[in-house]
């Protein structure tokens, strides 16, 4: 068997499907570039027929991305197949990832079919798509908890229709590792065609178990890929943790005796980029990539380390790109400085124009903070007007004041299309007052689930602060982030960021788990 | 063996040796009360010799917990174990446990003893322990690092003193789930005594492995405690999570055959309740207590979900004590509903002046804010001011502004000790003029490591805004928090708490990991 773990990144697709965590096409695109530097060996970009704005996300990730392997998604049926054929097109290298679920509960329940329907649907869907590329992943959906003698039969029948990867997944998060890697191993030895595909492992966190479940499948299930998302993002307790599973792999040589093609130093900058833009925190208790992960407190551990690293330490921070913040720019840095940066950074923005109005934002922003790092300039092009979306609710201006014993308020000028509106609103704090100002003009009607702020760049509220916000309206739930040195403002701008989200974003058929 | 699992929580000793999570006794006194709903079998209080605000926190909880045992960590001397038992001596039931460590690095780099010097210490400490207390626990620390056969024989020994619970910890996070049972099923077996005490598994999370590890260590070896926190808060990744675990054990009863005595509707209130205490926020893909646990995004599966429930949920969210925001209070509310509110949260406030403080406090944000959630009144009395501790810097009165192409500015009004200072300052944001004027008097020199805001309660900005403040000096590290609906004034208040915990904090020796 091979030694080379695949490592196949799941970010921009079951990532994606967590509320609140959807992305635009730029984000998708910049996450993507970062997942190349990182060298994941495939990155799932999307579900191409799930909806017209997934459909140019992965087209537009296929058109620019030439290390990685980019996959779709797509049901097992040939509109689904064609349409992410379709938007492959231009892939140096493509994937079409099928799935159909096969657990008695799931055909029964959800797509109401029986064994034999599934089995031939998974067959044909297999046929239509081989012939459309030659890189073809297969999922039985709730495959853990599928009938083994049933799952057998599907999957000799999908590798020998030229299924190349057979991908189990814990749909549910219901495993426990050793009966994981069994239920897997055995699988392998029963499947007489077994050894003409890759086999791969898919995991949720719901029982805390992901990473170890996701190690078991490949060593005793004999499993050669990995599907994992940064910082574990995903739909409930989220999927198995890509930096935890690669580090694992790395600091156990030892046990698992694999290779990874993965550049650990990317992961924190990419750990970075996939928080500040789904706006979803890392827990400082977060394994690699969580603040204090690498942080000692007690006096004899300080101690310890002092005297010898290891004794705490069996990562070294350094490894997986945690480094002090560089300052990068400040405000005498020319236009050209800044391009490079963004360069540096993998931020390809797609017109002058747009450098242009990301350079006078960051001229703005210069002005009145004396270091700029790398996550400032992240989130100032995250910042979404300076990107070709066209915002429809636009902050102009904002005051805003707050006294011991008077009610707070605030004053908001904004555009909606091309009017534009003032308004004052008082509130029970000055966030509150202005969001009540915007709220009474727009009147969207939105609940919010949601409000979290973060300094973008450790050291001192002197950094700008990353706003937050969830909203939810009609069964749509969306987050909207904004930074500004000033929390009020930056608050405004998460809130209007999350209605234009709301605006603009259509329904979409959504995937497995 | 017995199919009663053990929960020993050390969220108050191990948890709390987390960076920026110190906390005060009054607030440990509140959390091992939640503890004690929780139904945890024994609560690891603190470690009674490191410094006097940790033996009278041992003291305090060991004085006021009647259904759970009440534990003290001390190190393998005389003098700890002697502190230990004297924190203890009011204790219904008290435990000792007793640590020293045990592998080639850490004797050699950390301890520079020979192992044999190691093995007369454990033997001489237990023994010396067993006469203050019954029940008394030995780690050999880094045991999972250690050599077998030298770690054979030191629990031979102290199991032949009277140890009656044996703990191997994986100290630095490098197991993996079959390895770590193996090496405790290695150790049971081997030591001839190994049945006359009960053994434990204690795992840290650096792989993004400690929950796998703790059920391999009771499913494949044997072990009947596993030592835990809430939301697995602990040092650098944390340590193994209860909610998890118990869950775990609860939902996959049929493989691992168990009964725990954790009464699982108390988990959301406690996982809350830490959180809010530390500053540490939960991700939201946590597993079980994270806002996106138990929620579901893309339309297959809100279909799925409404077909049948199992189809995508292996757990039920009430169970775990998730429950909607239910509004406990309002303006309306007397002084008798806010008293009796605050016994069923299972706060007891020591004084009438401080029930009296806390009531003033409640009026003034009932003025403000319509709906009063229970989360709302514990941070209410998380507030330092209505607890016993004299705080030093205390914030008097603010008032600030911010406008689009001003700079914003703030002047603070505070007493340090009992005189009073006003000042005015500018920032690059209301937050940041606000701090700034504060340590324009303060000088305290401190360095900002983190800040961060949460709404307390989901549902809009009306809700008051808790924010924490990490600051460092002179190697120490403090969290603090503040919550008001006015999130500069919050911020303010976060700060002077921080402020206050640097000043009156004093040094303390920690303990192992």
């Amino acid at each position: 068997m091979s030694d080379k773990l695949i490592i196949f990144d799941t970010t921009l697709r079951d990532g994606e499907q967590s509320p609140g965590a959807s992305m635009t096409r730029d984000e998708k695109l910049r996450i993507a570039r970062q997942l190349e530097r990182l060298r994941v060996d495939v990155i799932e970009a999307g579900f191409a027929a799930s909806s017209n704005g997934d459909f140019e996300a992965v087209k537009t990730i296929a058109d620019h991305i030439k290390d990685s392997t980019v996959c779709s998604l797509a049901r097992a049926n040939d509109r689904d197949i064609s349409r992410a054929a379709e938007a492959l097109a231009g892939a140096n290298r493509a994937r079409i990832h099928t799935f159909i679920a096969t657990s008695p509960l799931h055909m029964e329940k959800k797509l109401r079919m029986s064994p034999d329907q599934v089995f031939e649907q998974a067959k044909l869907a297999v046929r239509f798509a081989r012939n459309l590329c030659g890189d073809i992943e297969f999922s039985p959906e709730d495959g853990y908890r599928s009938e083994p003698d049933f799952l057998c039969r599907v999957l000799e029948a999908v590798i020998a229709e030229g299924a190349t990867t057979i991908n189990i997944p814990d749909t549910v998060g219901y495993a426990i590792p050793e009966l994981y890697g069994e239920f897997i191993r055995n699988l392998r030895e029963r499947v007489p065609n077994s050894d003409k595909a890759i086999w791969s492992v898919h995991c949720h966190n719901d029982l805390g178990m992901a990473v170890a479940n996701s190690l078991a499948g490949v060593k005793i299930g004999g499993a050669r890929q990995i599907e994992c998302t940064i910082n574990g993002l995903g739909e409930r307790a989220g999927n198995c943790a890509l930096e935890e599973v690669v580090m694992a792999i790395r600091t156990r040589r030892d046990h698992f005796g694999l290779e990874v093609g993965i550049d650990t130093t990317q992961i924190m900058p990419a750990s970075r980029m996939v928080s500040q833009t789904t706006g979803f925190v890392v827990q400082p208790n977060k394994a690699v990539v969580g603040a204090n992960a690498f942080a000692h407190a007690s006096g004899i551990h300080q101690d310890g380390v002092l005297k010898a690293r290891d004794t705490y330490e069996i990562m070294r921070a350094e490894d997986v790109g945690w480094a002090a913040n560089k300052i990068v720019l400040g405000k005498l840095s020319g236009r050209n400085a800044f391009k490079q940066r963004l360069q540096e950074l993998g931020i390809e923005l797609e017109s002058e124009g747009e450098i242009n109005a990301a350079f006078t934002r960051f001229k703005d922003l210069a002005d009145r903070k004396s270091e700029i790092f790398d996550e400032d300039i992240i989130a100032l092009v995250s910042d979404e007007s300076v990107t070709a979306v066209k915002e429809h609710f636009r902050l102009i201006s904002l005051a805003q004041r707050s006294e011991t014993g008077e009610r707070p308020q605030a004053s908001v000028t904004l555009a909606i299309g091309d009017a534009e509106h003032s308004v004052h609103s008082e509130g029970n704090g000055p966030v509150d007052a202005s969001l009540r100002a915007i709220e009474s003009v727009v009147q969207s009607g939105a609940e919010m689930l949601l409000y979290s702020v973060n300094a973008i760049t450790s050291g001192s509220t002197e950094s700008q602060g990353e706003v937050t916000v969830r909203l939810q309206h009609g069964g749509r739930v969306v987050n909207g982030v904004g930074a500004d040195p000033d929390i009020v403002v930056a608050s405004a701008k998460a809130y209007l960021s999350a209605l234009n989200k709301l605006h603009s974003n259509t329904e979409r058929v959504a995937a497995q788990g």
